[in-house]
């Protein structure tokens, strides 16, 4: 007898498993019943939409119920919100507009996704301005507000990857645009060297940022917005981006066990505490496979394979769950923003031994028209070399490195493997010895000790001790760019010289524009026995963390 | 006492060895003849400079004897040719414009590269407007041609990597171009089928492209050019572009060891078979990884690797070349080639348990704007899973997935590791299943017995045999794109409902556009105990390769 097969949520998760399941198991009964209007909507596309960089509405709309019936025989039912299910009679209750009825299951998947989080901030209810951004509806309300309202003035709490987004296109469409974050940096899930990149960057376009800043309180219907230093925001537009939840409310209900923050939990297949109902997408607990321990990942492609793998699982193919280490990317204007792995941050919370270190170099040949810089970041063990994350910064070429160092993390390489890696090179895409080559250089300096820094962090306080900057880039540079403040310059070709004028009683820091000099001048001074240290990611790096500690001689 | 060190070449490899030691070896007298003019010049860069598209002739330069003498305290001696090598008193004769000297070494270093193949073709000697490119004085020949001879009608002798960046760069220049090339195909290190784009491309863009030809003489002072087949060729400029071979004659008369073509053998330290004599560079046989067999390679990126590692070597590191894959890269008007290992060529000629798939679908996410097509080809084992190697070709992200590839392959993952892949995805970026995901799930398909599928160059014999072609397009995409002769076509909406029409004694092939879905009507018919096979790459691939077999309906 042929299987019938209920998936509960109709976008990446549950679309995967049902298309996935036809292919395996071509008699089976699918039937998806999805709470909103839409499924396999393309949700990671919703904020281009509102600035009109995607202009077509439509084609937001991957596929329809008719459409997936036709190719995959799908029995998809959108307006039909599953309120329970009664694993013991094997089925679920389902309501939409005209009725509530009872279906039952052989196998059930729950594809529910995270929602945004929602805080208690006084006001809110009484608010009629503020937004979310989940779904299809959510970006026609706020389609609807800028038609409608014509508001030029927009908030956007919290400065996660879909805040950045929404703060982006909502530029893009004219308006003014605050965001108030309260973490102290924006993209919290990068460390706050990297995200001040981007911070830059929307400070380039006219974004007011607010960290270590929160709301406190909605006024006057929402036009006001009260933040915790006291300030009041005029605003006619909020989105509210502080991030999201597993959509657990039925599974809970339904008695399936639950993990960290409320998402379910599920074994390597999938499966829920209770048998025959499995579980994917944002809504589940996965292993982070770097440290093994219990995380949430709310990102479109982990969704994606689970779904197809729980559909392999069904049907009895082996598959299993390996876990995520977490990739995410974010456009921000001209600049892009991405990680992998753990952060420098995450990386010491879990104890591990750690190490960082920066470089900034072109994404591809300098001598070749265009190209731009790329700020990359390397989270490691200066022991074994195991590589706990990556970071990168740039105009272009960034995602291109932080999936090549995904792929080795996945793949088990070390700082030692980096430079092995053979890339593409020709001049409009590379550089023959590739960024992600030259950080696994610069990581294996350190590692065998060739080199040593210091991080943009501990500079005061070396300072304070006493140990003192040298900055090797020329005059002319320094007059140009400004300089770290207390640093003294001696140009780069003439230290060899000038050797005598240091003290080798004296410890010393080095930094240059970008890192590279200021190692060659760091191993001059090693091997003429000076205490030396670099300062990693040179002056790029400390210019963008720390604006106010540069002055212009 | 401080060591001495020559090094014999002053462009990647030895440039790299150059500053490395420095950093290393502070106090150590280090040498670098070049017999050229100029040292660490971007030999990558040289095709461009013709086209204007790099206009700054001083850019290719990026260091001089002065600037390398300043920062890392090298004595750079270009116009000096080492003439020979005497290891038993451990000196090399030198000779520059005015004499002719000795030095001493401790240890030496040689990175000769390699130079171009010039065939004993009749008539060559005479010709006047032949060149090869190797440097910037080549670079600076041909330019003055350019500019002085004012030619119209360019021919390149081998469609290689530098064939086509000179065929694309000559053509933006204004010049008619003919490319001859002996092999049935261009890009001879990719598969025919791949490298079939690319001669599209070379077309759309007026290159006449003769394949499966070759220069038999020179006439005219090479102003005509004879072909194999009879054909003569006017020509203006001809650059000779057949291929490299080791510039190893120095090292040969010294009584070095050579292997495979003439290049110098070392050990996995860079050792020579003569004591402290090492060598680095396109000049060395060097393993390759995949099949442990000797090989060359004309890198930029390996001889920046190997330059750096015999420099640790020296200075007592522990450092060994692991090998190389081969990965390289083309650009040839707005169509990108890469490939990483093996082709299916060179791993059917290696006796390898070979199967191959190809997938096409877009750089990034259909819905934002921008999208091209991007095809891909994965040549594994069907038993292990292990990759051999890849390929891609499309407008752009070519680099991107090929590189995630080819770190995939040094980080010894299978297609079975392909799919947990967690890339970069927004919008602006990638696909949620990223294509290099969705290869390794088709891959995955063919080795659990999921699909099967039949290649390009099976399909005339399969039909001949009897097996009946399905095109599970719909009628207006044959109308417009054309079809395979003797398809039969049943859009796959419908094919559920047109089963009864096929004969159950029957084998079917199925395709479609890019084949998404005539896998999907491939599982249909499986199911439905048919007999079938997948058409590999689909009707994209088959009318690249095969463009006088498509018909108009």
């Amino acid at each position: 007898m042929s299987k019938k097969i209920i998936i509960v949520g109709g976008v990446a998760g549950g679309m995967s498993a049902a298309t996935r399941l036809r292919r395996l198991m071509e008699d089976a009964q699918i039937i998806i019943f999805e709470k909103g209007p839409f499924v396999s909507f393309a949700n990671c596309g919703l904020p281009y939409y509102l600035s009109g960089e995607i202009s077509d509405r439509q084609s937001l709309l991957v596929q329809t119920p008719t459409s997936l019936q036709a190719r995959f025989g799908l029995d998809v039912r959108p307006f039909h919100e599953v309120l329970a299910i009664h694993p013991e009679s094997k089925t679920v209750t389902v309501k939409n507009d005209t009725q509530t009825f009872t279906e039952s299951y052989d196998a059930l998947i729950l594809s529910p996704g995270a929602k945004p989080v929602v805080p208690p901030i006084p006001g809110l209810a009484a608010a009629t301005n503020v937004y979310t951004l989940r779904n299809v509806p959510d970006v026609d309300q706020i389609m609807t507000a800028l038609e409608t309202t014509n508001p030029q003035q927009a908030t956007i709490i919290g400065a996660g990857f879909i805040g950045l987004e929404m703060a982006e296109n909502l530029r893009k469409k004219g308006l003014a645009v605050t965001i108030v974050e309260q973490a102290p940096q924006v993209l919290p899930a990068l460390d706050e060297e990297m995200a001040a990149f981007v911070k830059q960057e929307l400070q380039k376009n006219d974004v007011q940022v607010l960290t270590n800043n929160s709301v406190v309180g909605f006024k006057n219907a929402g036009q006001e917005i009260e933040l915790a230093d006291g300030t009041i925001l005029q605003s006619d537009l909020t989105i509210l981006a502080v991030g999201v939840k597993p959509d657990s409310t039925l599974a809970k209900n339904a008695g399936l066990e639950l993990g960290r923050k409320g998402g379910i939990l599920v074994d390597q297949h999938y499966q829920t505490s209770i048998p025959d109902i499995y579980a994917v997408g944002d809504a589940i607990v996965v292993k982070q496979q770097i440290t093994n321990t219990d995380t949430l990942i709310s990102l479109a492609s982990p969704a994606n394979r689970q779904g197809r793998q729980v559909a392999d699982v069904i049907a009895g193919l082996p598959r299993k769950n390996r876990g995520s280490i977490g990739t995410a990317i974010v456009r921000v204007f001209d600049t892009v923003a991405a990680s992998t792995g753990l952060s420098e941050r995450s990386a010491q919370q879990a104890g591990l031994n750690v190490q960082v270190v920066h470089t900034t170099g072109k994404n591809h040949a300098g001598y070749y028209p265009g190209a731009t810089d790329l700020t990359l970041k390397l989270i490691f063990d200066p022991q074994t070399g195991e590589i706990f994350g990556a970071q990168g910064v740039g105009a272009d070429g960034v995602d291109k490195r932080i999936d090549v160092l995904a792929t080795a993390i996945k793949g088990g390489l070390t700082i030692f493997d980096l430079p092995e890696l053979e890339l593409t090179y020709a001049p409009p895409f590379g550089v023959a010895k590739d960024p992600v080559n030259m950080i696994g250089y610069a990581a294996m300096n350190l590692a065998e000790g060739l080199s040593d820094n210091i991080q943009w962090y501990q500079l005061d306080d070396a300072l304070e001790q006493g140990k003192i900057l040298l900055d090797v880039r020329n005059p002319n540079e320094l007059a140009n760019s400004g300089q770290i403040k207390q640093a003294h310059n001696i140009p780069l070709d003439t230290l060899r010289c000038r050797l005598p004028e240091l003290d080798p009683k004296q410890s010393y820091i080095v930094s240059c524009h970008s890192g590279l000099r200021s190692y060659i001048a760091e191993r001059i001074l090693k091997q003429a026995g000076f205490k030396v240290e670099n300062l990693d990611g040179a002056f790029v790096l400390y210019q963008t963390i720390k604006p106010e500690e540069i002055e212009y001689v």
